[in-house]
């Protein structure tokens, strides 16, 4: 592993989120004192079957030996790519631990470690915009900025080596909906005391001018609703907050009841409430339950189900599987979210069946109904005019992101030197005015299966895409113990596989070929499935290359016959 | 069946392509005569592992009768989406067929048509735009439209029960690479003389203004290949004649030579040029093989693979595993296509990968790299000022494409009884000043693996997608043929399936609960494959529900051992 750290420097270590878009986590260190910024989870694409998240593999913190120093996880907000792999970060460091966040985000944490057990203790700190945190040499300053859930901070990580601004996800909404500014003067007075180094959000690099304001999405969605006659169905993020307490104001206005369908979103809206974050008039909320007492136009559903999941409500609502609601022609549905790459088929798909319902729809390519949380390329600019950092290093964002955002730093009048594109694993070290890549390690990924702690080996899921594309084969052969012959029926089973089962001529063939196969086989060899395995595959493989230009995979068992077969009665 | 047809009236039956995006086809029919208009091809979706292409299952006209009057098949144009399907089509019906289409895509039909053996004969007619057909009652015009292949026509149908027009796919391109320009004068004129239905392509109706002249991707790739003193890479479709032209007159304008990469594209480049659809100044074109001889500076690289497709020349390039072709710091790389819906991570991911190798990146979000072949809102109403339809069905797009189509007729004054949303296997009529749906047939689809005439059941595609979501156990047990005991070990592999097979313990206690399952049943069911297959799969899918709340895949294998084994020597 070639980690190393020079001592009297401040070292910032991308564990993951730069160069990849989710699962964001940073490594600060200043001798001994080490900090991680989230810990977040990455979900999966669609040629990663079975897997529902991804995250970083943070063992290789204990290799580096960086774990014992760890003084604690400051986390700038709940956003699952922020603090979803906070139980596998305890797990893998397997010690105490201290996770600072502010009142929400640690509610949302709590929800996560709850579902997990720990071998150690993990210990939630509450904090609040404004405060400072101290670790050992190292100071961490929280500002308050807007973003599309709330309750977010960027850090301040000052240390005698010099000081890195750490933005987290952010936009700069002059109006947000709770009331909660942006913390301008912050951002200004920690600029004119001085940044060295500026890590900052590049989600949103390709968006030309501002990003609008989260309010803007409550006046459409408002006049949207209000002159519907029927009943209206928002889709949107769970963690949305800011979207669901400017549809419950709209209910509440429109004297409509508000019906939650999802269990997500059911969760994260108990959270934000009793935290006191969601104003609830009394009387807007109802069951599930009671859907049906309700009349239609005087009621809207929010659900999940934004990305077009096939067992989220939404959808199940649109194949008419949901008990308690049924679709009618003229209904509302309205889409509050964006489609996430990787997502736009199953979206469309939806939208389609919509349509094809006659429903009244609303998404974000022909409505204006949902706005980005994250900053666009002039408020990324006025991020670097308060701050006038002296280096930039772009974060959350795949490497096309992450180079746009550097051309950008440019643009604002940096110069090469003081932009540094770097990834995952890069080493990167603050010394007096200068900052440099000084090395990588390698940071492997964690594949989840299921939300809880297993995961899947790299080879399963190799296996699992191979089946997918090619199905399989089956050979079994039966081989007696004493004479090493082949016993009965050589077995062929096939499965996702063009052949099928029942076209007799092609598995005579089959067989034929494989009893031939084995019959060359010197006689020691034929006991020894380690010998006899490979040759028959590799034997059926060139068959179905040949014959139907085929990739299988294929499954030689070679089962052994004891001679007195069949003794226990 | 629910297919019916009303003498004296103008059937129109979408086979494939409206309500869905790809696979255009539809049959018109008068009486005792009936035409096929295009026949293509539809991409699989990434929750398709395995299938390449899918098509109408065209078996479903010989069912409704109408394969025996079935006069022609007009082709608008060569894109796979509208003649892929041919072969298929040739052999469902099975019967001798006449196709007709113009020069250059006739030649793109002949190699498709190549690739398969028929049993009846299938005449190819070369026909030119301003050429009419008769087929008995109906006649068929052909009108020059603009696209992004060249030779495309749009269809007049006439017949004694009314005029419809077909558009097939198009744009309005005023200034085409061909100097070979749309044909208005014949459009106003038959606007003149009155259409009855008007059915357009609907591809781009969500895109405002007009789409941009071809014309003008050849400017910016001139500007962004001049100033290059590198290699330039340049993917496109293969079919894009337009583009290709337009490249090839740029290198030889900048003394640079072309050399093309991937299969698809030497073919089609190779029917071009022999049809005469291609200027190739002397000394332009290399072979890939002479590409180590050429200056990088004087390099121009035609490949495929601007989809991302893994297998491409261009993903080869950028993996470095390209024999011919190494990547420097610098390159050009401009992908020179829209991405396919569906195709946005693949896509993402080779740019990321450029961006990595620090090579000069172009693509449509960026650069004017790219226009489209299909006509733009203000085209389509161009199109209805010109024709002035007394009605309307949107044709080639999903159900959300062609419901914003028909709002588009709306505005262009058409009421809702003159605008018809329909999807394939729906049967539309024309009779006098009428045009109504009258009723539906179901069409299946065929899914094709590889690209030749096989075909993927349904079962084996629901197979490969829960073997690719779950993974796979097969359990092979041994069973004495006369005393119906287990003989030998039970054997457990696992596949793609988070229990790897060296999990001794846990293998164990499943080859247990086979055996006891296995004890438990009657001896007379024991040696009944049938019998013993679902009680063995039964229990163990309620053990990994269990255990793991896992649901694989489990393929039980039962082999009876004979009591004399290994008697042949």
């Amino acid at each position: 592993m070639a980690y190393k750290y020079n001592s009297g420097t401040l070292q910032i270590l991308p564990i993951g989120g730069v160069g990849e878009f989710g699962m964001n986590a940073t490594l600060y260190r200043y001798n001994d004192t080490a900090l991680i910024v989230d810990a977040g989870v990455m979900f999966p694409d669609t040629d990663q079957p079975g897997v529902n998240l991804i995250v970083p593999d943070y063992t290789v913190l204990n290799e580096i030996g960086v774990d014992r120093i760890i003084a604690g996880v400051v986390i700038t907000h709940g956003h699952e790519d922020h603090i979803g792999g906070i139980p596998f970060l305890c797990r893998d460091l397997n010690r105490d631990m201290e996770i600072y966040g502010t009142r929400l985000t640690c509610g949302f944490i709590r929800k996560r470690l709850e579902e997990h057990r720990f071998d150690h203790k993990v210990d939630l700190h509450e904090v609040v915009a404004g405060d400072t945190l101290s670790f050992g040499e190292i100071k961490v300053h929280l500002l308050r900025v807007t973003h599309s859930i709330v309750d977010c901070v960027a850090l301040v990580i000052e240390s005698p080596a010099g000081t890195a601004f750490h933005t987290g996800d952010f936009k700069v909404d002059q109006t947000p909906v709770d009331g909660k500014n942006f913390d301008f003067a912050g951002f200004a007075e920690w600029g004119k005391k001085g940044i060295d180094v500026l890590l900052s959000d590049s989600t949103n690099i390709a968006k030309k001018g501002y990003t609008l304001s989260e309010r803007t999405v409550g006046d459409s969605l408002k006049q949207i609703i209000e002159p519907s006659r029927q009943k209206v169905i928002v889709a949107c993020f769970s963690s949305h907050i800011h979207r669901i307490q400017q549809i419950v104001r709209i209910a509440a206005e429109l004297n409509r009841r508000v019906v939650l369908l999802g269990r997500s979103l059911e969760n994260s809206m108990s959270v934000a409430r009793q935290l006191g974050y969601l104003k609830v008039p009394a009387g807007v909320m109802a069951n599930k339950e009671e859907i049906r007492e309700i009349p239609e136009h005087r009621l809207i559903i929010i659900t999940t189900g934004s990305q077009g999941e096939p067992m989220s409500a939404l959808s199940r609502i649109v194949r008419g599987e949901a008990k308690q609601v049924e679709m009618y022609p003229g209904d509302t549905i309205i889409i509050s979210a964006k489609t996430i790459p990787g997502n736009e088929k199953s979206v469309m798909r939806i939208i389609n069946s919509l349509y094809r319902m006659e429903a009244e729809i609303h998404y974000e390519e022909i409505s204006e109904v949902h706005v980005s949380g994250h900053a666009s390329r002039e408020e990324l600019k006025l991020v670097f005019s308060l701050l006038t950092p002296r280096h930039f290093v772009p974060i959350h964002g795949d490497r096309m992101q992450l180079v746009h955002h550097a051309e950008l730093a440019k643009e604002m009048g940096l110069t090469r030197r003081q932009i540094h594109v770097v990834e995952s694993g890069d080493i990167v070290e603050l010394a007096g005015d200068k900052v440099s890549k000084i090395d990588s390690i390698e940071i492997n990924r964690r594949f989840i299966e299921g939300d809880r702690f297993e995961e899947l080996e790299d080879i399963a899921l190799r296996d699992r895409r191979r089946l997918s594309e090619d199905g399989l084969i089956v050979v079994t052969l039966m081989v007696d113990e004493k004479s090493a012959e082949l016993v009965g029926e050589v077995e062929v089973i096939t499965r996702g596989f063009l052949l099928l089962s029942d076209d007799e001529a092609e598995m005579v063939q089959i067989r034929d070929r494989v009893r031939r196969r084995f019959s060359e086989l010197k006689r020691k060899d034929r006991l020894n499935w380690e010998a006899v395995r490979p040759k028959i595959r590799s034997a059926l493989r060139s068959y179905f290359r040949k014959r139907m230009n085929s990739f299988p995979v294929i499954l030689p068992i070679i089962l052994t016959v004891p001679r007195t077969g069949g003794a226990k009665r």
